[in-house]
């Protein structure tokens, strides 16, 4: 390219991409600068630039720092595959694998993390401007970033499966403006994307699987939009997670496990939860807490069932199965239109013999849950040493031998003047019937019956 | 690049892409046609090319007129930042500003506006070809169309606070097909995108803001999608509008402020308006206009609340509460799902003492209002100079000292045979029961009868 | 680009691309699986390469093989036209048109098929490894594969017309994991995406139009998405098709005709297809077969009319009016908040004065079906030889003379213990309700009763 404003990493006269992509982005970063400087005398136009890493593998053992708007980093290929799947094959087999490692325009990142445990210097790439105007129109799109390696947490599990090593692929600490993240690939980082303060944020169509939490939008924020990505966190993080967010739009993200959560929104307010597909191996599924209030959480799909592959047996995220697949501690919120398939072993409810919540009401008033549908079943539980056959085969068990009780709707004394429609049996729901508004799902008996008067 | 199909207006030979980058675009537009004519005598394929617009500032000083299929106009950054908030911080403090205009790849529409006031003429890229077939797959993909300035419209608000100013991103005049617009940011023009008579056309994950109009679909069209933008119009235009359109689906955008409408359906039939994060300031967030028939309007999120920042106190839409956040001139329309948050200043109403009407059936007959979820909330309104702090501030503010009584469902009188299910209260819906099915939402008091009867 | 693993195939030294791209690009596949056999005795590291179709005409007369993961494929242009308008127009009239073929970065498939008749030998590009690990982030975008003729059928039908060619765009046959295919073009293919045994697969985007089939998801799967695509298959064929697959998110499509379905899943289960927009000329839109359940269908519009195309006439997908718009056969599946518009001549019900069935569920159990709304309307059918306008002026007809008497909900005998609330009227649901529970839409002379009782 010609322009002065395209930049290739491989070509850039200053240190060596394959041993250090951070120091030549860093050196990228400065010259643009610099040339800003110049024409800012001039003109007032500081129109950023276009970094691109072409397909390759770039060692990053200097952290990037951006502090420029309007700068676009691009590669060639998101480069996901699954470390999770050959970290658990035994070693003496990796010769006869076609490849070991994810690739693309793939970033490894090789921070040497400092002692002092501050999880922003475990960023690849770290975004940091104070000042006005907030930083805007960073895009970061269809690259590979690869933590590598997780580390022992002291659990005595395989270090590789601990979805802990103090990395993050890309971390927003300011208030900014008008952000893309497009087309990337995140593995093995223990926090993919970490943005503070967004505003008018887009993370679209990227793969973040493998990671310890994937998308973390924290601080506060407002009209943002997370939408079409596939997703998966590990077993202590979270997949899509948000704090203090206005007009949050989250939609049309196949979220898969095995993430603590898959939507986890605290204090989140006037956002949408709408047409996810959702797949956990636990409860708390969606969590909407802190008074997270006037949401819309509507026609997900949520799947809850057991863990099928051996190397993760016996790990959860703590919560029992009174908790509820979605829990709702906030007010005003919309539940509508949901299917909910909770798909487990009897034998392993928790606490024993309790009958399993799919959704709870457990804090705030005036929720509105109406066409909710539940399907409940008990199976047989089974694993696999293969990973995605164990999941597929999971995936596509429907002959389960019986259904399995469960309670669809339950509300705490805490919660009161909700609104539950057709979203469960009388037998179904338990909530105060004085305190809060409900209609049963009609039932073969009963319908009879409501015919009766209604016609 | 080597391929003779592919240009780079920084290094073509004609023109100064700095000072026109239309001179630029429109003689590689020409080479094409040239080379197209030879081609076709052999071959006959058309093939079209891709025009790169790496990062930097171009001024457009003629407008780009587009005559030939599957040419695609490709930058390196969508560069939005705000010039509203920039233009409304005092001047004296511009020099402390990091940047001062929008960036990435940046076309600056200079086009000397005609005297005639001809509305294409303002347009930085023409689309225009007549005969069979019609024009095909023209792609924009992201860069930046940037109008710079509005413009006084004789109210003697700050001119730059109009919306204002004869501009027009990109204006296609004839029919066509398959036209795609993505990744793209338009920025302070009177209009964004005009497409008349469109076929299976996509804008998608776009950034369209501070812009009078953001997207018109003019004349008629079918089977298009505007997906999962990032929009948001000027108090005096519309956020997504479309008129005679069949099977358009309107999906996954987040729809800010201040558009006078977020979306205005006009004669619009068999289309979706499903999924969406939609946020006014004003009454008539969703119309649909003009006997728009057979549509579905789904688990959209509305927000209704009042304008926070100070350089638009007092600005609106000329609507009063009465009208509706969504307003309904048409039949067999399906409203399923939506929730809609009302938070206003009671003492603001319009009429002063009336009861705001959420959702309003003005014509039409055999609509089908279900499963709506009303909030409404009596707030003390607050305004700021910071146009993010306000917003976000507001955004999140759920402690409302009070409920506010509105009407859920208002049908008229020329509106019939409409059925309006779980949607409102009794007293919240206001429909002649002789003429439209009703059943209203179960209220604590109401559900326990009818517990006794249906179960 | 400077980079190893970047290739443009229009400077590779091997082949000519205009005349055999698939000999280049089969050729540099091998470059990059020799770079990375010296690649990975060092550093284990196997990153994949881009290679970059510009613009242009690429007939390509042997088929990719591709056996490497991390390949990105990438044009600058998905070039759709609409060759089916083309191929009906007198050829006395082409020299008139603008332009003859689609374009873009296109590939034109000219195979010699085999004799034996194997589908996969007519693909252009075939995907195939065996062992371990699964293939995976091969990455499809932006160019178009263009099958150029169809061939007959033995019908009599204008040879052009059949949707028969024998050829394929994409063809994967091994497992395979986190690929994409995003903003391409497929046109006259008979079958455009074939995809055995998909992990995270993403299809999103693109154009798939005036294919025989355009998207197959065969074997098993899961966790896929299809996502925000405009598509259209011919009428023997399948717009999108899924075999054997969970967790696979349909939603934000833009199907349009005439494909024998809109989507038809068989065997799959916790799936979700939401929010889409879907067209079709024939029954057996939707069809979830062979024990499909515990899905999603939410929130889609569905609009059946008439073939309004003079060449097409008289075509059809074989399945009378009994057989459903949506039609389930399995399991616990979630039909919400669907909007139907059947909008047909009722001269030409099949079988003749039969009532029309919209939903119609015809084996399994459990099935919840609610807040669905069907419009039904009796229009004298109308047909032109202009495609698009005939197309246009039928989606905007409104203006029916009678509503048509349909089937809101037809449950066969072979179904039982579903749930139907509000989604027909008593006398448009035939269910027994002795095993299925039913509440039917309320209506103006049976609120009123209901409403003394429930209030």
């Amino acid at each position: 390219m010609s322009s002065n404003n395209y930049y290739d990493v491989t070509t850039w006269p200053v240190g060596n991409p394959s041993e250090d992509v951070g120091e030549v982005i860093n050196s990228i970063i400065a010259d643009i600068k610099d040339r800003q400087a110049v024409a800012d005398a001039n003109s007032g136009g500081k129109p950023g630039a276009v970094i691109y890493i072409p397909p390759g593998d770039y060692h990053l053992r200097t952290q990037v720092v951006i502090d420029v708007s309007f700068l676009s980093i691009h590669g060639s290929g998101h480069g996901f595959t699954s470390s999770s799947i050959r970290f658990n094959v035994p070693e003496d087999e990796w010769p006869d694998l076609h490849e070991l490692w994810p690739g693309g325009s793939r970033i490894l990142v090789d921070i040497p993390l400092g002692g002092d445990g501050e999880e922003s210097k475990g960023a690849a790439f770290y975004v940091e401007r104070s000042g006005s105007p907030r930083i805007s129109s960073v895009e970061f799109s269809n690259f590979c970033i690869d933590g590598l390696h997780f580390t022992p947490d002291g659990s005595g599990m395989h270090p590789e499966n601990t979805y802990v090593n103090g990395k993050t692929g890309i971390y927003v600490a300011n208030a900014n403006d008008s952000f893309r993240v497009t087309g990337m690939g995140f593995v093995y980082l223990e926090n993919a994307l970490t943005i503070y303060n967004a505003d008018a944020l887009s993370v679209h169509d990227n793969f973040i699987a493998e990671c310890g939490s994937c998308i973390e939008l924290r601080g506060w924020g407002q009209a943002s939009k997370i939408t079409d990505n596939l997703v998966g966190a590990g077993f202590k993080g979270h997949s899509i997670y948000a704090e203090n967010h206005g007009g949050l739009l989250i939609t049309a993200n196949n979220v898969f496990p095995r993430g603590a959560s898959s939507v986890h929104l605290d204090g989140v307010t006037r956002s949408s939860v709408t047409n996810n597909r959702l797949h956990s191996f636990y409860p708390g599924m969606v969590i909407l807490a802190a008074n997270s209030s006037e949401n819309l959480v509507a026609t997900n799909h949520f799947l809850r069932d057991h863990e099928p592959w051996t190397p993760f047996l016996g790990v959860d995220n703590g919560l029992d199965d009174l908790y509820g697949l979605l829990c709702v501690s906030g007010s005003n919120n919309s539940v509508v239109g949901n299917h909910f398939s909770e798909i487990i072993d009897a034998q392993s409810i928790r606490p024993a013999g309790a009958t399993p919540v799919v959704i709870r009401l457990m804090a705030g008033v005036g929720n509105f849950v109406s066409n909710n549908h539940v399907v409940a079943m008990d199976v047989h539980s089974k694993s696999s040493d293969s990973c995605f056959s164990a999941q597929v085969d999971a995936l596509l068990t429907t002959e389960a031998s019986d259904a399995l009780a469960v309670t669809a709707v339950m509300v705490d004394s805490e919660s009161a003047r909700n609104t539950i429609l057709d979203s469960g049996s009388d037998a179904q729901v338990i909530a105060d019937r004085a305190v809060n508004a409900f209609r049963a799902t009609p039932t073969v008996g009963s319908q009879a019956a409501h015919a009766l008067v209604a016609q």
